[in-house]
């Protein structure tokens, strides 16, 4: 007898027919032996239509009632699912977040769980029901409705996981499970057997909108294993887990991200102390700066080099121009058609070829790179918008064919 | 400085801009000095929106489900509210029924309030912020949700009003104020300036759909004085007290319901406890019986008659079939082309003359009589259905005019 805790996200339980479909995956598990306790995120779109209500009466609202509002997105959800589940004959209990015992920090629309108070969940399940839970939502030290932000149903599902010692955490989605490419893209794709909590960390930061990468942190830090699989198709999806067979495969996939944007400051001083200013001016205004690259300095100047958001490139740009003179900036360029393109692995620690395979895959296609990055498991480069559907392409072909 | 408890009704607040107009009532009486609490349920069709999306999934869904789902409704319209107000810069605070401190009883979907815990109350209200309440709403002693049933939000006001031993508790609605006779119905239909508590229960059982008879019996047993005025014009409604002033006017109201039906029991026994053997046997398959009227005994037989909601009727016919060999009823004949006219008013004890004008007012009018039963305050009469609309004319034009 296994526990198991079930996440479905908003296009899993979108109407009635998927709540349906969703119950009978549920009382599934249920029926093979297990423990089950489901977290479920709002119906498809309701909270962008709440978001919509509370914006044509106030542009600017407290954040507090945004939670009060959004969180009867779940509620519902909960209560519907456990109507579907009862219908099918199942022992079954709905509970919003603060009923499952999720107490937060008072940051509202963005709160960070501080424990899951797990009386009651282990209560419900000792009596054999199959217990929902209102993923995204909990409560302040107040008794002040809270909400986890994005990805706050995927956070829910592993913190509920982590507090009851789950064997599983599952999480269903509309994808089948984590690919070497986003087989939008890559037409040879193939689903990943397993991934490691790092290797999933750096996909997800790069663009593959599978798992949220709270929720893959806290993953790792509980050491709860997942599992990424479809809610709309009966298959075996990707377990994310510590440790995975690195032999099998040098790379677990090729990403690209066009939503970034590439800034140079041309000719600055060459002193220390200079990049801090830079990026401390930029932390300050809340810009997240990814991939970094300095010249070599020479004749007391460099360039320095990086990417940020591309909605983040204005703000930069003019806080850029106001410190430039102060700064030392010669000339500052910026480029919204620039693309980065990564692969991520653990295997490549190991395997020095990759990096070579993956710069000759490039050189192969004519393709001109403005910027390289490397970690321990994954590499980085910056080419031209352009070129970035037949990198990953020639890239992926490289590894996996 | 006052304490006011307001209540809003799912019509006054069913889309944006009435949320502003509750908005501007709020700010208005905070305004002027006062504390202000306000009750609201939930924004126009959506608990009927909500029950379409239960029943789409589930027939017959559990109570305690249903609570889950119905009570994000007001939720909504708390956060919705609070937003408006904060718009106008007062400083505002919502909070759900659980919030609010409403405990309750545990039967779902018709939940009776114990008691109101008002610490958080009383400490929002220290903090000089407008708070606003859900309607309808509790939790129990498991801290489940529970909803209070129909009139749910009327109740939650008055409760909230006596808890705090507010000066007044308004109940904003689409009428007014409450009418000498639906105004739909007799033209010359006056607003009342005052009513008292046993003269609006009886108008409230008659089918006058203004206020809901629980929270009236609240209000009577709290000693709270209410308001019943309209949220779309700035006029004087009509206060809800103990002690009117019975001079004015010797009857408040003319009523008529027409959603009766007529049972008669013709030629049954003229024995003792005949009559308790009928009605033990309509109230145990849940039968409301209303008007009794009972022939003068001869022969050892008599007659009963008496009515039923005309849901009830077919029902009622059916149990009365079954038993009538038993009951020894020699036929039993059903009418729903009948309707229940009445008048109100306090004032009738004292004037032996109402009961004379009224019947004289039907006579004038040409109109039958089937049945009558009288109260301390009141006076109805069974007529046919074609006749009910010119007698309440009749009646109303009698005491009125």
């Amino acid at each position: 007898m296994s526990l198991i805790v079930q996440k479905f996200g908003g296009s899993s339980v979108a109407d009635a027919k998927k709540v349906e479909n969703v119950a009978d995956i549920v009382t599934s598990a249920k029926k093979n032996g297990n423990d089950v306790v489901v977290v479920v995120s709002a119906q498809g779109d309701t909270t962008d239509i709440l978001i919509e209500k509370a914006k044509e009466i106030n542009k600017n609202p407290s954040k507090r009632e945004m939670d009060v509002l959004l969180s009867t997105g779940e509620q519902i959800t909960i209560s519907l699912l456990a109507m579907a589940i009862e219908k099918r004959g199942f022992s079954v209990i709905s509970l919003t977040g603060w009923q499952a015992g999720f107490k937060t920090k008072s940051n509202h629309t963005n709160a960070r769980i501080i424990k899951i108070d797990t009386t009651r969940l282990k209560s419900e399940l000792e009596m054999n029901k199959i217990v929902i839970v209102a993923g995204f939502q909990g409560i302040d030290r107040l008794f002040d409705i809270t909400t986890l932000g994005r990805g706050g149903s995927d956070t829910s599902a592993v913190a509920i996981a982590a507090a009851l010692h789950a064997d599983l955490c599952q999480i269903y989605t509309d994808v089948d499970g984590v690919y070497t490419a986003d087989p939008n893209l890559v037409k040879n794709s193939k689903k990943l057997e397993e991934i490691s909590y790092d290797e999933m960390l750096e996909l997800a930061t790069l663009g593959a909108q599978v798992l949220h990468n709270r929720s893959v942190e806290m993953a790792k830090r509980y050491n709860v294993d997942l599992e990424v699989l479809s809610s709309f198709k009966n298959v075996k999806g990707t377990k994310v887990k510590e440790r995975v067979n690195v032999e099998k495969l040098l790379i677990r996939g090729v990403t690209k991200d066009d939503y970034t944007a590439r800034i140079a400051l041309i000719n600055v001083p060459d002193e220390s102390g200079y990049a801090y200013h830079i990026f401390s001016l930029m932390g300050k205004n809340g810009i997240n700066v990814d991939l970094i690259v300095q010249s070599y300095g020479s004749k007391s100047k460099k360039d320095i080099s990086f990417t940020v958001p591309l909605d983040s490139m204005e703000l930069a740009t003019k806080i850029l121009k106001e410190n430039q003179e102060r700064l030392q900036i010669e000339d500052i360029k910026v480029s919204d058609s620039v693309s980065k393109v990564s692969i991520v692995g653990a295997g490549m620690q190991m395997n020095p070829g990759v990096a070579a395979k993956f710069f000759e895959a490039l050189y192969n296609a004519n393709i001109n790179i403005h910027m390289i990055s490397t970690s321990e498991i994954k590499i980085s480069v910056l080419i031209d918008k352009k070129d970035s559907s037949m990198a990953i392409n020639s890239i992926h072909d490289a590894f996996f064919e």
